[in-house]
């Protein structure tokens, strides 16, 4: 049955490209308005193409927001894991238009690569695994283990409508592992398990001095400034090696055995290209940790954003009566968001100056999560790799967060395999996002070989 | 000649009132385009009016920007001084409408105030001396001294024409002292001369991080973030008392003898009202000055506003590319703006993390200013008061600054006598704004008296 789907993907590359062209040309961008019928059009689309190829119940299911795009397989029967594939169907904006060196929804293929917005984030990842399933109907007319696909149209919006729908619809989701392609590889060739992602806290404090803005020339002397009190507060959170001091905050963070740390040392990592990308001199963090682990597998702070008094051009005398920051944290297995914003809003209250009131709110929450490396799913995911890569895999931690992971191992039970196929320099969320082609086909095989894996399991 | 332009003054009180209103009756927005031809009604009424009375070579002067009214009147001859009256006849805008309780261009009478937009700020103050110098006109045909009128349009913006007018002018405008009311008195019936002007410093800090915006989960942990940076920058720039850190700071700070500072601690001051005005539940400031002292008589520092990130709503993870504040200091006698701007961009750029890049400009700069209160001229003014008000007055310092003090100084070599006749409630740029007319009917004889007391001197 594995090897009938392996030839049958084989023999089909063209015919994946193709299909694969057409999804990418529905400019589903869930962030614009206008979009909303090319939306429902991908939704639709997906459903066609999932029902065609022998997916049962393919439906579009509507959520307060876009909708979401279900479908199964469960003739494997019960004594056989149920797979749940997620992705998402929905894109990024297209614009600076001008910037892109073809149609953003006319993907094209230049060398070994496809370019088109989504390409790669996501509709190139997901269809790896459609393609997968697509195989083994067509080979074999049936698949080694249950499959059910969600695939939704908010996740570059921040999805407000997933999770009460993974929550009312946790029956029908029942699954025994997850599984998403939209991470990465170190490099071409090399395949990756991300095994861990951060979490992450979203605070915004706003400081209050005086109740107007006041006229420097006139109160300048004798009334504390919020952004000096707001810029105070800032400088009391982190040391200056980074490492944050609110009490507690590090008092959950799982520490890193040896053994993990010997095997996050051997992803490729080169501070070079970290530095060329983030378009600066020189690294800098929290003492005693790799630069990738400063990244991925360390909690860490930033201010997003800040905020207060004239911002316009020229020169205003004013002691503005306000000052704003967003401050979010990323956080690492075990640490939980809202404890974490709790610290968080107790030590900011404390260290800002008794001159003025300070406001602390939370804006966002989401948990870290983390799948045991040595666990039977990622172990099945890893032989699939090494058998579609020719390589074993390595195994990383993400720095982002992917908020369904922890959702899934909430309201359904189940661990998440992250097994991804992007590269660094596939453009993201910027002009000429591309797919790297060897990684589709391969993508492919390392989904058949993985499902076969978890029949054996 | 003076008892009979007392008497004038005194029995046409209704007329002074009756063209104060026509005066303010126009809309001389300087801030606003569609005002434009306001302005130079409102220029042209002054000289109609100015010429009227028996001004000579009354006439709207074009400036790059709003033209100057000038007027003269030198028939005292030679051995008499010449004094310069200053003030504008431009007004701030007058939003929000819904807020003032009558017409601002309609000026209305409620109990002791009149009141309108440029009420006191600043054509009823100037109104003070042409109605003055009316008086002796009509009463005795003629003055005691000497005096030119330069009365501009720009004052509300910032006013760039006025110092390449005031230089190349200078000929025109030769006198021996300038006398401007553009400030106030502590309290009803206790007038005040202000002595000292502090200038300005208006600096702006670019602080650039990463070359672009970052991702934070991808990136955060490992880059100097420019927020941060900006942060630790401010609060090094004070200690916590709000004492200035940059070395040489205070080297050209005058120091205040025993005398002046008794002086000044004459001047009623309320730390409540303050608090209050400002909002605040507690003032703070510099060791060992009171608080009118710290407002006035010594430098500080403020940030007047700060911005980067995204500070639109809800929670964007990125990690920014640069960090922005403007940073104004004022400044007291002798300090010199264009040295301490130099002293500031050196520390800025000193305590800045290396990590990251700063670019520090001048914004704007402005000279402080101080005429000795033994002066004759103060002395003069001090008496036209005291005999106005029957209360000597009280020498003040202003916390903000008049740019055109020191221009009169370095263009004319004149000293400025700063004789206000505003409240603290006048509601300055305020909706409601409002003159106290007895202040301006006792202006009226106290600028008769000074003209007088100068041509003994």
């Amino acid at each position: 049955m594995r090897d009938q789907a392996l030839g049958y993907a084989l023999a089909n590359e063209n015919a994946q490209l193709e299909e694969l062209k057409e999804l990418l040309s529905i400019p589903s961008i869930s962030a614009q308005p206008q979009h909303k019928s090319d939306i429902a059009r991908a939704a639709q689309w997906l459903v066609d193409h999932l029902r065609a190829m022998g997916m049962q119940r393919a439906q579009v299911m509507p959520t307060a927001g876009h909708p979401v795009v279900y479908a199964e397989w469960m003739g494997a029967g019960k004594d056989k894991p149920t797979v749940l594939v997620y992705g998402h169907y929905d894109v990024q904006p297209a614009d600076p238009f001008e910037l892109w060196h073809s149609d953003p929804f006319k993907a094209q293929v230049r060398g070994q690569n496809l370019y088109a917005r989504g390409a790669s984030d996501d509709k190139g990842q997901i269809f790896v695994h459609v393609k997968a399933v697509e195989a083994y109907l067509k080979a074999a007319g049936k698949l080694p283990v249950n499959v059910k696909f969600i695939i939704e149209g908010e996740e570059e919006i921040g999805g407000p409508s997933l999770d009460p729908f993974i929550e009312q619809n946790a029956q029908l989701l029942a699954s025994n592992v997850a599984l998403i392609s939209d991470t990465g590889m170190p490099q071409p060739g090399l395949p990756a398990l991300t095994y861990a992602l951060r979490g992450l806290c979203y605070m915004e404090v706003e400081v209050t001095g005086p109740k107007r803005d006041l006229h420097s020339g006139s109160f300048g002397g004798a009334v504390y400034n919020p952004i000096q009190a707001l810029s105070e507060i800032i400088v009391r959170l982190k040391d200056e090696r980074g490492h944050i001091l609110i009490p507690g905050f590090y008092d959950r963070v799982r520490p890193m055995d040896d053994d993990e740390r010997q095997s996050l040392g051997q992803v490729p990592f080169d501070d070079e290209t970290f530095r060329a990308e983030a378009g600066i001199p020189a690294t800098w963090g929290e003492a005693g940790y790799s630069v990738l682990e400063q990244i991925t597998a360390r909690p860490t702070l930033d201010c997003n954003g800040i905020w207060g008094g004239y911002t316009g051009d020229g020169s205003k005398t004013v002691l503005p009566s306000k000052a704003s920051a967003k401050i979010s944290m990323r956080l690492v297995p075990d640490q939980d968001h809202e404890e974490i914003g709790q610290l968080f809003r107790d030590y900011v209250t404390k260290v800002a100056p008794p001159q003025v009131q300070v406001k602390v709110k939370s804006l966002h929450g989401g948990r870290p999560a983390i799948v045991e490396r040595n666990s039977p799913v990622i172990q099945a995911a890893a032989v699939a790799l090494e058998k579609a890569f020719n390589r074993k895999p390595v195994f990383v931690r993400e720095g982002g967060s992917i908020p369904v992971v922890s959702t899934f191992k909430r309201v359904l039970g189940v661990p998440t395999v992250l097994m991804g196929f992007g590269l660094s320099d596939d453009n993201l969320h910027s002009p000429n996002e591309k797919f790297y082609l060897p990684n589709f086909y391969r993508g492919i095989q390392a989904s058949i070989y993985f499902l076969d894996e978890l029949a054996q399991g």
